[in-house]
């Protein structure tokens, strides 16, 4: 592997804990000063001992991996999904879990992505990041990357990882990764995942929400998927929404499929130009994804006049889904499938936990 | 005027509390099961005392008015917001008060349209509604009405109302309108204020938040707009976010201004054909008004390498503006301006206490 | 049965929901203004149509039955909780679940002190009240009761109810009985249950929490109980307790119990009059119920200095037991078993999952 | 002075921060690992920066010093109280504000004793601690520790401190010392103030609650109290509470005053002895402090039958106080005050910030 690493605590790791592979994508948390100046940088791997003493007390075996160049999470891509997809996959048998250091930005884009990539998961994958520079005095990076590192390494009695699937850790809380939001830009609190249960609470203990951790799947084999398809795009509805916004997008040269992100339980308006746009695409073979701009609650299509239409015509309906899993999801099932039956199938129903049935 | 209308509790009202006027615009709230049938529709003003029959004990006088055709929120529209302002303004001397019941699913965009619109307010405007209908048995329909009445009459010691602003009053809590967000489709909880702090709420007494609510002002003399302008659009960031989505919708006939749904502290990547579209729209007149996709926290341009280059080109920061909010400033904007830079400057700065300076 | 009743829709209730017998203790939701004055007082079944006229839109059929006397909640006492656990045990065969309507200030007592008064339960026993009551215009308590009715009511696929738990049901929420706390004596949001979740959440439509309901026990036979011991007291722990204090309490005649309210994880103070206070009691058959100050987390004897001395002595860990489900079971144990050690291991263990092992 | 102390960047402080008085008193924060063993011990000053290094980044001036002999905070009482009060008057003209390390145990007790002590306080008192030691990986007592230093060091543009009162810094949120309670004994979220807003948030940036911080008095001089009177007790009503229990508390020898927990809004049982037997109480010169069991809003004698009794015998209504705060008033205003009335009269009007008029 081209990859540089760096090991820590490497001999014989305690066995009730795993070994973590530790793989640096950039971003706020892994920014330090610079050793004269005032600029802030991506920190350097000789570094994480003397920033972060405490691991050195960590009783398991840890390797750092840095990707070749560390970027700001708002310059995220899927190429960069793909490349954390095969990093995995070439560590797969080496380590027992994987924590993930990423910018905030996009830290839920990505965990959605990842979470469709690797499908069989059956260790955990748990992204994690920090409001402010590991480099400076006040900082949640510290706690942040320490306690993700611990619920990687966490084991249950039977030697196996307790978590399978992949996961955000922020500020006490650890999350599904493609039930997540970023919802804060500004306090130590910025992630939250409002239709699905947190996954543990990191207090005095690290306690657990059994019934809802996906459950590990046994003799499941991995498989990484390298591609993901971006002729997708958004739209967003909002009263007074224009007739030339709506056919310019959905007219886009290759588009294969439209978040579209409706109101309350998945409402639009049924002005006849909307709707008859939303059919022309559909019969087109665009697939329109039906998202709701609330946090909370779920689509249920046909429950209001205003959302019977949408049914009628094929629209498909994402539940309680985020617009970030939603449209990472529309990636991958193009990546996967050319027909829009069988797109629209796999957008519908839940691939990875992603959405309530 | 041509509106039906009805009368209740209409003399002399309690001298500390003032008349309102009650307009109804359609929405679940106002659901009512037909007199033989399962069918719900929108309920008759003739069976509000049977429906609610607290209404009859209030101590202050309550007008019916109902708009012509009564319509689900969802297929609102810039001329209903234009209709409530005039209707709002034919009655502003003859009432101490207005209180608007809505549909959910766009209240917010209402809420903040209504607030450009009436400029100089200087009485309360409180719209509510409800997640299930009035004709129910289980319902949060009568509790959302009457503390709404109860909230538009309520009066200070000087017999002026202790509100003057534009407010959304829902499950116990009232907010400010342009500072609210429908979060919730499933909850009765269903409105959100992340950046702006309640401006009441209502358990066994109503407590004021006095420090937040609008002052009010003296000798202000109420001005009505009524023009809104559509050519707006969004465009939501996300990794993978395709050229060809960004220029389509940038290359819209018309377009004066999009709102950016940027990352946290208003992020985007900084690939050069992105930067290179947002730039060449700004030079074509097009405004861009950064908003973040974080519910929480604000828009910081340049704080962070990838949201300087969009402050150098000219995009405008939303600060902690909603996304419902803006939109609809930029409608009430390029109403009032055509140069960019006019434009830009009162996007850029709050007009109505919607966003933080 | 000497009591009042009436009936409501009581003709073939719909076959997925079952009856209801409502027992009103008194309580703010059931009071009403006089027919001529402006003061309440308790309401008269004969009213509860004219008050509540949706229940007559419930597909189910309801009975009322009134307590003699009905009380201010302030005025609950054992006496009370006895006569309601051998209404629930008269009627036990002739209804599918019950809702007890009662004041909010000790629903918390009252609704732990039934679920051990009712062992082997397998119907829902609902209580609810309100924080204004139902004859003032703005209200929580229709909304509160109707609610409550439709859970009590529900069904599962084999047509029987889905809970089997003795259960609060306030501002949305349903929890269970004897993990709950009235925690806001203001709000409509008075009732908490810091350590379980949630049982069930009304919004649009009604969400169980499956995983944490109690499961059914089949075959369970109903043991009512009738027997409370209130030779209990409390000691809240606080810097610069006085030594008389704490042996005054521990030295009345005839006390068998103290909850002691200790700080964080169980601790208190080593001071060695208090320890020997402690021990002197214990000895001479007193038992000290190590419950905690907090509302969250739980008492774990021995994990800090200042409290594993309360262990060695025998002081017995609450875990993380509310006070009010801690006092009541002592009063529940006391009256089953004489020996201290008896009384002991059953307070030390969850009896109606009022604690976590 | 006889403490050790130590000092770190004690050079010219940034002229925009003050510098920083740090008194370590013991407790969960400042524990380590021994040397050799698996014992955690309390720190070494000398350690300081080694365990945070990120402390000689801070542009302020600290000073260490501890108490002689460091205490968990189950056994902190009075004395040390006075001795915190007293180290803070010999360092007030040397410091610009001061930070107490603390056990989070008896933490708000503490702040609101110290609250109390320190009459016209115009420099910030912050106390902090962490629920998991300075000394292990995993901890909240860096971050706490560090934005307390912070937060004790921000001055506002006169060159003063924003700050002006005692306060408890933990887990992002700045709270008024005699308003905070630990809630959560697990929980890195330990403290919370239901009845008074945040004073700061500390996210990317610090934001602090303006209207709500205490206005700084001019001219006002510290005047340091250093007398706490502990005849007092705690009455926690509950359903059954026996007359014997309640007696006995009212009789013991030298008793000045009871906190009586009472139900929501002040609520008691109206049985004839126990009415009676407060009546007596108060009689005879023990004076009864009203204070709800519910965490939020407050007690209004009156409001309800069950406690208008109470205001008619002279009981004292507490508000919306905290358990805490109130207990820690009586032991201040009795060891100013003889005279019940007078007591009566300082026990019912904030002194401090500690209650709402």
């Amino acid at each position: 592997m081209s990859y540089n690493t760096i090991h820590i605590n490497p001999i014989s790791p305690d066995p009730v804990q795993g070994s973590v592979l530790v793989i640096y994508t950039g971003g706020t948390l892994g920014m330090v000063y610079e050793s004269k100046g005032k600029q802030l940088v991506p920190f350097n791997f000789d570094q994480i001992i003397e920033k972060v003493p405490e691991i050195s007390r960590l009783s398991f075996g840890i390797t750092f991996l840095s990707l070749k160049e560390p970027i700001d999470s708002s310059n995220v891509n899927p190429a960069i999904w793909i490349e954390l997809a095969q990093i995995i996959e070439t560590n797969y048998t080496y380590y027992d879990s994987f924590v993930i250091l990423h910018g905030t930005d996009t830290m839920a884009y990505t965990a959605s992505a990842l979470s469709y990539l690797l499908e069989n998961l059956d260790k955990p994958v748990i992204l994690t990041g920090a409001q402010l520079p590991i480099g400076v005095a006040r900082s949640d990076a510290r706690e942040n990357f320490i306690t993700a590192l611990e619920l990687a390494a966490a084991m249950d009695d039977d030697r196996k990882p307790i978590l399978s699937e992949v996961c955000i850790y922020f500020n006490s809380q650890l999350l599904r990764g493609n039930r997540s939001k970023k919802q804060e830009s500004s306090d130590f609190n910025a992630f939250h995942s409002e239709n699905y249960p947190y996954l543990a609470n990191a207090g005095v203990q690290i306690e657990y929400n059994y019934p809802y951790l996906k459950p590990r799947e046994e003799n499941a084999q991995l498989k990484v998927h390298t591609q993901m398809d971006t002729n997708v795009a958004f739209i967003k509805m909002f009263p007074g929404i224009n007739q030339k916004v709506v056919e310019s997008i959905l007219g886009i040269e290759g588009l294969r499929g439209v978040v579209l992100e409706t109101y309350g339980a998945g409402n639009a308006t049924t002005d006849r130009w909307f709707l008859d746009a939303i059919k022309t695409a559909i019969e087109s073979g665009i697939v329109i994804f039906n998202v709701s701009q609330c946090e909370g609650g779920k689509v249920i299509q046909g429950h209001y006049q205003t959302s019977k239409f949408l049914k009628q015509v094929g629209v498909v309906s994402g539940s309680d889904i985020t617009a970030e899993a939603a449209i990472t999801k529309m990636m991958y099932v193009f990546s996967k499938e050319n027909e829009i039956e069988k797109c629209a199938a796999l957008l519908g129903k839940p691939l990875r936990g992603e959405m309530s049935v």
